[in-house]
């Protein structure tokens, strides 16, 4: 089994000594999450994750959850980690008070996802579905709906699912089949099938309460005609017990290469009762706003799964000998640790300088996430919630395929041990492979960043977000220039990269198209460079009250810049060659 | 299932326009080897790969080999199966008339190995390492041991194995514990664990031929000491019957991510009788002839596994609809074929661009091959012997990670079904998995790259191999001066690149060291550039013969030198930025 122990003390230097957005400072409610709290939350989140969750990463692999005469029996250790799990309060961590909750800012509730995601990917998607459903809820049901239904679900005790996904649609939604009928007494019936549900059907809780995309009978086809409907696996009587069975049946579990602790369903609908939620025809607005939160958690798996493939590489490294290193320390002719040959140094860099730059920018963006919800100027919450956009697609796609990158180095560095299964590192290579398709494949997110969240109605975002690169970066500080230096090399190829898009643009969208993927890779290679600029202002300030801790910094950062930036120029030389060549290629 | 049809065109055209390399030609014994009995062979062999072989992939993954009561029964199929394959000869195919072969040289077989790796590759372990046994046996054994276990290998009766690894040892032979004492009768007696070795036991023939390396009782530590030696699963009597069972058990069988289906085994030598093959404490000279050559097979593993993940991709771009494409052809609002968005068609001619551009590096590969092992003037042999050496870590890394890239891309262009067992494609990326580990991690070859091969006792041989790129890039035609300008652009680098790393060997080791897989990458983008200015010139001079082939090719070689090529210039650059700062970092 992996070991795992979470990187409490990176995030509480983060939470400490960057939550520094002051924007994010002046919301009223978080006023009173000081570090004490945070580091009591982070020390018990630590203490779940290492101690209860951990182990369930190996038992759903082997023994994924089983539909038997309709129920879906989850894995072992599953049940009884859950009940832990919600007893001691962690699904309502970040949850409205007003339900139950704690009320938790992202600025928090970041590294909790982080740690879950590490611990074990499975068990995570559970509780994750839930506080999607939650939010979806909370920001477009009646208060009807919502006092119905959110305290159980802050409470653990009912969960939530996400069904977009039919088998002839996916990325394109406008395609979907699931009808919906309206009632008499306003309720709709759902016929339809959904695959690939997430959680679609567990006995880890009493109800599930599913969010169905669906199109009502008098709707127009396309994305346009799409409502949004709550339709509850146990229909709930007026008093919340729940009452008889819904009409939604699992038609089977789908056999899958990773996270085989999560029941992925598919589920039928057969004139199940649905209650719409927002308004006709604009279910996929709401949908979104669950998704867009989603899509950053996804980001965040893939970051959790690169921390502990890491954390065991690094491990491996330092009681594994073989060979002998250049230099070898070994007196009596044995070999030595293998952690000290240098392509193995310099691929557990590699590793340690992505994660630590990716955990920086998602707790700036959770900072941003937070502004954008709850400050009370509008004017800075439309513009912190321009950055989420912007930088949503990026965070998805960019942590995940680095998590790929990553878990396959783990691999290397345990070789034969890395491809059997009994260290699980393995493992951690094939649950992380959901997370550059799911909600929305990595090349969608790449299409959605340039067609449409550099520009938007209310500017030239991307331009802002460049703009607020260079301001943070203009820092007077000697040790500093020459990091600042390579990050503004590189800042120039991303605007000129920009130009070039926002060129195309206007009459070469295949171009842009053919650019996409290689467009996000340089904006997230720059974005990580950004956030270790803003490590390295405060490591060097502060360097003597912590010299281990800033001086590992300040070398972590080194080998980025040196090392990991420079990839972003290469995306842009080959992605600005045009689509010509690529739109007339002839396959046969 | 994935769908699979063997390239015949593509390799009958390299087989019929490229082999010509002039040594090659000169070879006596191949000169009989024409297009019509290349033909024949390449098409019986689509046949059996297609029919027979293709379905056994979803068998083995899903019905592993098991160990019962100490014997190994292989997957459901694979007995009818591999008894179909050797009576029809094909483990005989590349093997000496002497002993009953077909005595067919690798420039046809290469693409017999091509087509075994895309249909299963576990089914393929079984014979293959057969193949690696005999050729270590034919070149070190004596002939007595030659006459006696040769031809039954080469009727595939019975089969071989490597058997390298023990549990503290992989990477570093020299570890071994592995021991032999030598009886009376100049026999050995061997005892210690194996681990990891491919089709260690089975069910598919009569005995298997264990190649073991140990170390005698009186050998020096060290790599120094080993020896290598033939101990067979059953020890065969003078009259070249099967005797009694030696003294080799099957501890277990590994549980592994991908290629399931071959039986990766722990053995357990207990006084098992041996026999000493080749020279006392040269085991590892003797050995590395099998490695070697394998080395090279398991690139086109890569190789092959990388065809039919494209041409699934292929098939399912031009049938799933999702999107409208920014040029849509759909008039009634419906999606498009994937295909017509800009951002697959590129994923899929990333794909071809490599994987025809390997074919046909692999393919020049297997003239010289044959070149150094069977050209009369022994300076042309011993030329051709260094490319082969320099090219081996190359082909064997750049084609297996290529695999990984192409096997990841192909799930991506799938979406969520990418992600289940149903269609097969996770798989493809799973078996593909271990090629960058087996036979030497690819970091082990980068480095044998720069440590032993760039410059060896017969002169500059990287050197030497940049020469002959530039004269045989050397062409008069217009149409190619486009192609050939930017190799040369990226031949500078590389230039440039070897240059610093022969500089840095003398004294800063670990700089190379830190540098050697990137230095392995810019060979491989560049050494596949080659092959495609060799297959441009006959593009362009025979484009009126066969139109639409050579169109495609000139297309699918356009998009290699504007999207892939440029990739050699990013691991210059980030590379060469030495390794200090590498080796002086504190991991805590």
């Amino acid at each position: 089994m992996p070991i795992y122990t979470a990187p409490v003390e990176d995030m509480m230097f983060l939470f400490e000594k960057l939550r520094n957005n002051k924007n994010y400072n002046e919301i009223e409610k978080y006023k009173e999450v000081n570090s004490e709290l945070a580091k009591n939350i982070l020390e018990e989140a630590a203490k779940i994750s290492e101690n209860i969750i951990l182990p369930l990463a190996k038992s759903g692999d082997e023994n994924p959850p089983i539909l038997e005469n309709g129920i879906v029996r989850t894995s072992p250790g599953y049940k009884e980690a859950y009940t832990k799990f919600i007893e001691d309060g962690w699904i309502s961590l970040s949850c409205d008070p007003k339900y139950g909750g704690q009320g938790m800012p992202r600025t928090v509730s970041v590294f909790f996802d982080e740690m879950l995601s590490s611990a074990c990917l499975s068990f995570k998607l559970y509780s994750e579905l839930t506080i999607g459903a939650y939010n979806c809820i909370s920001h477009h049901a009646s208060d009807e709906v919502k006092n119905k239904y959110l305290p159980k679900m802050v409470e653990g005790k009912w969960s939530g699912t996400m069904c977009l996904t039919e088998p002839v649609c996916g990325t394109d939604l406008g395609m979907l089949k699931t009808k919906a009928i309206e009632q008499p007494d306003g309720t709709y019936k759902i016929s339809g099938q959904k695959i690939f549900i997430t959680s679609g059907d567990h006995d880890l809780t009493e109800n599930i309460l599913h969010l169905v995309i669906a199109r009502a009978s008098d709707s127009p086809s396309g994305t346009k005609g799409i409502s949004l409907f709550l339709v509850p696996k146990f229909i709930v009587k007026e008093d919340g017990s729940i009452g008889q069975r819904n009409g939604v049946s699992t038609g089977s579990i789908e056999d899958k290469m990773g996270i085989k602790g999560s029941a992925t369903c598919v589920l039928n609908f057969d004139d199940a009762v649905g209650y719409m939620i927002g308004p006709k025809n604009k279910g996929l607005n709401s949908m979104f706003t669950m998704m867009n939160l989603e899509r950053i958690v996804v980001g965040i798996q893939g970051l959790g799964i690169s921390e502990i493939a890491y954390q065991n590489s690094l491990s491996y490294a330092k009681e594994r000998k073989q060979g002998k290193a250049n230099n070898t320390k070994s007196s009596n002719g044995g070999a030595d640790n293998i952690i000290e040959h240098a392509d193995i140094r310099k691929s557990l860099l590699n590793m340690k300088s992505i994660i630590e730059g990716q955990r920086a920018l998602c707790f700036w963006l959770s900072q941003q996430t937070e502004v954008s919800l709850y400050h009370s100027n509008e004017k800075i919450k439309q513009e912190a919630s321009d950055f989420v956009s912007l930088l949503t697609p990026v965070v998805k796609s960019f942590c995940t395929d680095m998590g790929m990158e990553i878990t396959s180095d783990a691999m290397q560095v345990h070789g034969g041990y890395g491809f059997t299964k009994d260290q699980g590192i393995e493992q951690l290579y094939r649950d992380n492979r959901i997370t550059p398709i799911y909600e929305g494949t990595n090349s969608v997110q790449a299409a959605d960043l340039v067609f449409r969240k550099l520009v938007n109605k209310n500017g030239d975002i991307i331009n802002k977000y460049l703009e607020l690169i260079k301001k943070d970066c203009n820092i007077e500080n000697d040790k500093i220039k020459p990091f600042v230096k390579e990050l503004n090399y590189h800042l120039k190829i991303l605007s000129d990269f920009t130009l070039w898009i926002k060129d195309k643009l206007q009459n070469s969208k295949d171009d842009v198209s053919a650019a996409c993927n290689d467009y996000l890779k340089s904006l997230g290679f720059v974005s990580i460079a950004y956030s270790w600029i803003k490590v390295l202002e405060v490591s060097f300030k502060e360097y003597d009250q912590n010299k281990n801790f800033y001086e590992d910094k300040i070398q972590t950062a080194n080998f980025y810049f040196k090392r990991v930036l420079p990839r972003a120029e290469s995306h842009f030389k080959t992605a600005t060659s045009g689509s010509d060549y690529i739109m007339n290629f002839k396959f046969n």
